[in-house]
């Protein structure tokens, strides 16, 4: 499926290069320097050490090849995959030195991001047959943006906006100043461009008539009880997409989409979602 | 107290700056540009919705003063704080949009470094009295070492290496490529600078007396059952410090402090600590 | 108002300080250095030679204060002004090295972004009455899109795409390898989020039918004659918004613009437009 | 012809890179990735739309294989070469993916340096026969004088200063601060080395004069009328080079190169030469 | 010998992109473009013009092939080779442009770091059978310090801190801001990890005392004289590392270390360290 | 004096906060962060510890203000000073932190520049009344070339080339794959632009007339005898500027310099030039 590639190398190698510096520091890897002759050779299995959902294989395998070009890593798995507990999602091998200074950071990669594709395809699956879609946030970490929006796809879920400038989003504070929510619309109707689309955030149904009225093209229903949900998409009745957002966990997420929303928004996909466990199991010879 | 600062801003703007340029994208914040006039003032209340430590307020207060230097940012907690539900962290003012455009990069810093601080005061506080430190590993995220590590001392832990280039941790592959502790650690010995420590991780008593006699100056006790760490630790008779790892939890902690090991480090701390819950309440003027 | 602001500093001013070492190069000015005392002051007005509408004055004003915090400039006009020949945009004084060191980095950057501007305006003019918008397209100059964008803006345009990642144009390509316009939309619509739009290219009426069938956005009516494009425009009857595209010049956009088109966009705005004329009058003292 | 080859790689290709994540944004071209298979091929021709001389072929291909090593191009023509309408400039095939996605910048790229090599060959034939030489100025666009100026040789032109650190040029300012061109030459000739050449900017012939006795070896004349140059150039008698700079224009080239001066520098070459018009012609399958 | 490796590619190869761009300017290598066809061939030697001790060749080849991929480098030599005066240490061949342009950037790394590595060597070799070890500090050239304390190793010496975060160096001021060495030591056990070694640095024999006391893990003999290194060696009796520092100088390093003390730390090393006379003698063809 | 100030900050400051970053690493000044308390102040002195001329100062004084702009640096002495040993070069205080933290790169830098200023100062001095110009090479060090090459000016000397790219020098390589000094010159003379100067290498007196005939602007006298030398000097007869180069010291300049050759070119000034030994004062409180 198309949507389980990552992003091109050119975008996500700096991050990858960034973390190997970060870890080699200024002396590179001492321990491996000194005790692994450059001539020895290893092999290793890509572990995962609980079940889940695979994401970021081939970025993280990066680390390896970005340090060693010789290094092979021949993938066992793919993105989307959901795997057992021991199974292996890729086999490296080569020079020794490169595999052990490169494992950490693969690791970290794999573990974060498979830890959200993890999370986000159980929280899908516990909204199946509703329709509703389950979306990130912007509360990413810094920097890793980019994969972790990805990782939110390989986990079934979908993309809110990538930042500030992609889409609009009108809070209660645009309102406020704007004096408004049909103000605060056509403010940014005028401001922005044809080819961005427009979402205000309502809190009651008086100001979901307000946005529909206003030309909203998207409705984010803040915080809003199960009760009120259920009568802001009756109101609303499909002629824009609904989102719900504010307070949804993994634990309501079922509940939220039974109220017939089109996309619940959940900042713990990315935020809080634990890592997967995963390991470098390497022979050296 | 001097461990609660954080790191130089040299270090950590570019962490800030480059969080902020992910968030605005090309075209800025579309939204508060153009619904939010530029006279429109504002001021706001940092605030934790839950309890727990603060880390990182004034890395992330510089989101606001980076973006534009005219905000003013008056903290009222620091570093190190525990706080509860509704705490004002600090109180920011000036132009609204800045304030605005800068919000969610603000709290993802906050929020992520909050929370390794809350769950490291968590598990540090469950091993008082032990004499036992908790320590971090390089389980971090790509790009974020420098100030997760910090966030780990202001919960009262403390760092282990910072990378693969600062101290010498010789794992099983490395002492199976050196065909033993004894000459691994001689190598190391040999091939580092007399300032760079050794640390050998061992699986067995046997392991323990071989790195004893080989000069490693701290000993890993890797995945051991608690009555094995017990008799290292025995064995160890201080001579050297004692560390635990792998498969430690907030929930076994105490446990396993209460061998009398003297060190436990935990990835858990930094790959899966949940985000405290940190939020902005503005008003626009 | 609020559209003819440039975007925050942290977006642009790389660009500026990137320009400034590009011209000073390793050596730096070795004429100001060698001729000028560096207790030489000076006091230059920014001109306009030729009347044109103003963009990037505080832009290129930071060439100034980021080679010398210690130069003052005072902005006597500012973006979206119509000028006449020979107004003084800006006052610039203080050290005359920076002055005349950054005089040619100011210049062409505020050359470039006012001639953008001033064809942008010069078409805007030429559809008054007719409800159009004018848009620029992606065919910006690499490293400036940014700016050129505002510049655009500033002339009273609109701005299309960002970027490939901000919204969908299905060209004639993606719809041969989708199988058809309505295979491609549903694609789309399945691999993006719900605040992206989607714009689909049509080349007959047909197409036109099939795209809105499909839920397309937006419709772009691809190298149209007159005659099609009304017709298209009837078709949609606004239910959507309708965009011409290829061959528009600033001489037949008003041409265009009568068909009821909601959209015109013009890849000349940014890449051909000439620079207005604009000079710095430095008296040394 | 060796004056024909780009710059090395290593100092074009972060332009080029620049330009491809200018365009491809935080998250690609998401209708190329939603929309087109990822195992999709396709076939392009790269085409002159207008007549025109090819600059920059070289390095807009690059944009292709910096996204996608696996991506051929099979260049039909090179830089230098002038071509008809609809000339296929190159052959590109591979992934359609990466073909489609770095289309644009390719072409942003060569449509520019192409349009700047096209007026200058124009320009160039209009001096025919007159032993003048046509040169660009600094009036490039930022981030691009390097491939600019290397447009302009390929249009036939000679390249000014790259920068400030190069050449001394005394203009009007340099030499009021300094009390005469003669101290103002003095204090140049003392201050930088032996390999810099020192350029006098003068506006009448009491100034030539003065700049030849001073030992400028190189002569500007400034903004002078067709037969105040006539007089300069016979003043000077071939003892330095003589620059004609000023409100030279494609239009009044040849007259100005009548006049005997060796050089002409105009700014029109690179501030405002229009994008010569090219295009990708897709093929998938 | 493993030791004998410069750090991975990863790290030091932004210095050497960076010193190519720094020679090749804006305008690439004037010379060679318009000297030497494209098409010419060339083959090189490199060699010693004097004898010393190699160190960073293969460093210094990656100028060419980073220059031109196409460029072979065979290399006849290896680091911590002693060579004599006109020993070939490597046969470069291919395109012959990219090798005249990146000869000069090879030749300074080179020379640089194998004066570095033949001063290290002769002041080893001035303290064998001391038992006492050689280092560096951190007087080395900014930006360098990874590539010289390479070549310190290469040398035969060894190396004393990367920077001011891998260990702890107590000096005066610390000692004197924390009211003695007890307090500064204790300061540092309790703010540093487990893995950062605590070095003291002392003047007289009751602060050795005083610094075995509270437990430093090195100590640094500062500016004594000879007696008082031997007695403070005899006093600390083999319990921690001694290291002399101040002062010392090829001259004199013999009879330093002929004190028995441990470790003998030399700025001279890195900070005036003569190069190596190294050139390229070239056949073009 | 003009030439006394150093290059502008935007070019040099990357260079020191580059250097502050290798310095302070991931962790920063661990030593000082966990002894000297944040509030603790302090004051120092910035010594020469042996007499010399001074060069960086200002650039050096900015890594202190670089680290903590609250940092406060006064200076007692300016770059082209004669100083003596002991001499106060600079009073720093403010916050004790930073001081302690940034003193060994202001060191760094500050001590390598003046010891190439003192350097070249005395080969200065050793050719007084010949009226030959002392001048180094591109042989500098990577990264500094900026810095390096100030200081010889401070030194009283000149600039050589910046790079490849702002003038040509034809070498006996580019003569040979020319067929001819002429052809070469004249190559030259058509591929770069006319305020691009010429400089030729030439071994014999034959050569010395065929470079004059062809039109070198410089003539190179390549590691020639002093006899040979003063012949060539005789044959140009002040036509064009003599440089003569290869193998040239501090011991042997005079004599060059005896020759009348114009300008004396040596690489020693920066490769080989031992640094100034300075040092940092300083009184905490």
């Amino acid at each position: 499926m198309s949507s389980l590639r990552p992003p091109p190398p050119l975008l996500y190698e700096p991050i990858v290069v960034a973390a190997l510096r970060e870890d080699l520091g200024r002396a590179g890897d001492q321990t491996t320097e000194s005790v692994v002759p450059v001539e020895a050779a290893a092999g290793a299995h890509l572990i995962a050490r609980r079940p889940g959902r695979v994401a970021g294989l081939a970025v993280a395998a990066r680390a390896f090849t970005l340090l060693d070009p010789s290094v092979q890593v021949d993938l066992r798995s793919q993105d989307g995959d959901d795997v057992g507990a021991g199974a292996v999602l890729a086999v490296v091998s080569g020079p020794a030195r490169p595999i052990l200074s490169a494992e950490r950071v693969a690791l970290n990669l794999l573990g974060r991001l498979s830890g959200i594709a993890t999370l986000t395809r159980d929280v899908v699956a516990s909204v199946a047959g509703t329709g509703a879609r389950v979306a990130c946030t912007r509360k990413t970490t810094p920097g890793l943006r980019l994969l972790e929006k990805y990782a939110v796809r390989v986990g079934g879920g979908s993309n809110h906006r990538f930042g500030l400038d992609d889409a609009v989003l009108i809070k209660d504070n645009h309102v406020a100043v704007a004096g408004g929510v049909a103000e605060a619309v056509r403010r940014a109707r005028a401001g922005v461009g044809h080819l961005v689309k427009i979402e205000v955030e309502v809190t009651d149904l008086a100001q979901v008539e307000e946005a529909l009225a206003a030309g909203a093209e998207v409705i984010l229903l803040d915080n809003m009880s199960l009760e009120e949900m259920r009568e802001a998409v009756l109101l609303v009745g499909g002629r824009v997409v609904t989102e719900a957002s504010g307070g949804i966990t993994p634990e309501n997420a079922a509940a939220v989409a039974a109220t017939g929303v089109g996309v619940l928004s959940l900042g713990w996909l990315t935020h809080s979602a634990p890592a997967l466990d995963v390991a470098l199991d390497v022979v050296v010879s």
